[in-house]
């Protein structure tokens, strides 16, 4: 704090809130409290009046009806993919994957193609309150460059899988491109890496070895599906004696670098190897449904103390990047799934949207709080619309009753990304006329 | 259709809409359609080109970027707890009830205490698009002047319970008092009536038998809340050796006048029964997930022929009267529970938000579908946000990826009353004064 009789200290932005929803301490909602942001970073959080006194900003902003909330991290995302939005819904996974996915990826995939994706996801993700996502996709060069670009918070996949594909034709050159992009970011403030091993179902035991060693080398985490469908399970079992989860636990790739996606079957000593061995579980509650893949035990997991996070998945399979949607389908449904109504309260939706997913993608020492030394990532939500009144308790309407519509400003590293609902340096008209594009191209296949 | 060289017809009003979603024909889509309204009435649904040489109309609307759908149908709701959005949640249903709901309604509830609530509630759900309400809540007369008076189509619930209320003190007094709210609505064109019996363990055979025989005379739907919970069904086996579904059957109440809200307990029987009857069942899954009461087998219904339409319940258990995200999670939720990824598709989600809802609750000669001959209840969706591009499907954008606030016009019986997002009719601010007035009342019980 900053002792009573000194000059205001001159700052870049003061953010002056009706509410602060910090994350940590958990489960606080601060009134009439401001964040004081210097050089992209959180430099203070206290009582606004407090503020004002010992702050000098450059930039003052008011936000009288909001709650200021860390940005949101969307821990399992495949954002070129957005541009496939709605392309085949309600058809049996496989007749979705072979008869319509992957046509239209092998009719367009590409470094165009995955730049024009994620600059869309990217506007449809600011205007949502999200501002970091954990990418899983193709040609992460071009991924990567475009979140740089566009001034987006991103954990970039760099894809291992057992088959040829655009990106890479053999295990050595998906190794030697996995390395090329991570040194390429190596010293990104927004951009950073993760492996990301397709799956137990798609990559064999000699990648899985070389990740976990190169993982350890470059100190990145490891970014898989696991555990999606009970019929992975069975395969695998039926070809290896082994369930997936085991597999990986004789490959040494349970430990707290693993973020395990989806996870919908486990059993309880899985359950509790997850929470002694540090791994992170992302939740894509939407996706697990609208795929008929099971229902994750959110519940279980959340009481055992693993890490658990929450994801959209891919525009393909959701059909969208709204984390807010993604938060209150993981707070209804874990309560229907434990039979619990108390389960899965407002205030963990809220963290598991924000803090958790910044500590699966490692990086919760700089995001997912409001926390003074971090990143200035924020988002506030205007909670005064009728349909978030009356306002009992802030973390219930965000929970339960707000949608990533009433989200007015974000902030990424102390830069204004929206600002009363508009992109702040980004040509919407631009990026819908490339989906649109896209769209002929891809719907006369 | 008009013939070609007829002068044009004059009519009130012309929807020019890129796309017509009927609804019936089932799973139809019509490009660059009009709906011709004259005296509240839809007389025609015709190509825009045709239409604009067939008619005169003294409105005309151009939607170039919209869908344009029926108005959506609650049929289960109780929206004067509008007013306690978020009082509280997480926690267990009878502490919920017991501890919180029950004594901030003991408080408050009476005829302003409704009106209000059923204001706030009218406002938000134009503003999603919803264009009529199953209502079920205490005070009928008063909230039924309210429908009226705002112009919002409502069928209004006519309560009986075992044990005396704010509302009546016996059952001869429910009878007494639901007669004369039916009478006074009798010549109404909005607004309507259903007997609203709370539940089989609150109320009585006789008063079952009585609803019975009155139904039959007045000619009006059974608005029932029935196998919730598990706990409810074996409470009743264990006080009749029945389960309450067999008891109604008893009872001669499951017919076609029946409208069985939330039934997450249901055997193959039970199921073919409400077939074979006729019975209407409405699903809130929203409300299900959030109080845990269990899963309905939506898809199983659908497959066996009943008509199935939705409901948000109360904003007390939702928290909102968002029935586009009732209509998202119906379809998402099917799809799991059901293990079938082609279950629930996206034209039968809008069908059960519109028309089977209009069925439910014995007005689809009315409403429910953009049909010649049918009230003008419609809204418009804009469907040219990034948060629906590109767009593939209308009706999976519509089920999957749009936002209730993507609706942009609403009309009730061909008036107007959204027009670009702003509430024609309807003092917003004088609402909201109310409902922060409520909440301060309640807060400090």
């Amino acid at each position: 704090m900053i002792p009573m009789n000194q000059p205001p200290v001159s700052i870049d932005l003061l953010i002056e809130a009706r509410w602060v929803v910090p994350v940590e301490p958990h489960g606080v909602v601060l009134e009439d409290h401001a964040v004081a942001v210097d050089g992209g970073r959180i430099v203070a959080v206290l009582p606004t009046a407090a503020a004002r006194v010992a702050y000098q900003p450059r930039e003052r902003v008011e936000l009288g009806e909001h709650a200021l909330i860390p940005g949101l991290v969307n821990s399992h995302t495949h954002n070129p993919m957005t541009l496939l939005r709605g392309l085949a819904d309600d058809l049996p996974l496989m007749v979705w994957l072979q008869q319509h996915i992957w046509p239209a990826e092998a009719k367009v995939i590409g470094p165009e193609f995955v730049r024009d994706g994620v600059e869309l996801a990217v506007a449809e993700m600011l205007r949502g309150g999200t501002t970091c996502a954990n990418e899983n996709y193709f040609f992460p060069d071009a991924i990567g460059a475009t979140y740089r670009k566009l001034g987006f918070r991103a954990v970039v996949g760099l894809p291992v899988i057992d088959f040829p594909t655009a990106w890479a034709k053999s295990q050595d050159e998906y190794f030697e491109r996995a390395g090329e992009v991570h040194d390429s970011f190596r010293n990104d403030t927004l951009v950073s890496t993760a492996f990301a091993p397709h799956a137990p179902y798609t990559v064999c035991d000699e990648s899985f070895e070389r990740i976990r060693v190169l993982a350890d080398q470059l100190d990145i985490p490891v970014h898989l599906h696991l555990h999606e469908t009970a019929h992975e399970v069975e395969e695998e079992k039926q070809k290896s004696g082994l369930r997936p989860f085991q597999r990986l636990q004789r490959l040494g790739l349970i430990n707290d670098r693993l973020i395990a996606v989806h996870m919908t079957q486990l059993s309880d000593g899985e359950i509790a190897a997850c929470a002694e061995a540090g791994v992170s579980v992302v939740h894509c509650p939407e996706s697990n449904l609208k795929l008929a893949s099971g229902f994750c035990p959110a519940e279980k997991l959340r009481r055992a103390g693993v890490n658990l996070a929450l994801g959209t998945d891919g525009c393909a399979s959701n059909n969208d990047l709204d984390m807010f949607g993604e938060l209150r389908t993981a707070a209804l449904l874990a309560k229907a799934v434990a039979e619990d109504a108390a389960a899965f309260d407002a205030a963990f939706a809220l963290r598991a949207a924000t803090l958790n997913g910044a500590k699966a993608i490692g990086l919760d020492a700089q995001i997912g709080s409001i926390e003074p030394g971090k990143q200035a990532d924020l988002a506030a939500v205007r909670l005064s619309d009728l349909e978030t009144q009356p306002l009992f308790h802030v973390a219930s309407q965000l929970a339960y009753a707000a949608s990533r519509h009433q989200v007015s400003d974000v902030w990424v590293a102390g830069r204004r990304k929206l600002r009363g609902r508009e992109l702040v340096d980004i040509d919407v008209e631009a990026i819908l006329a490339k989906a649109r594009g896209w769209r002929e191209r891809i719907a006369t296949h």
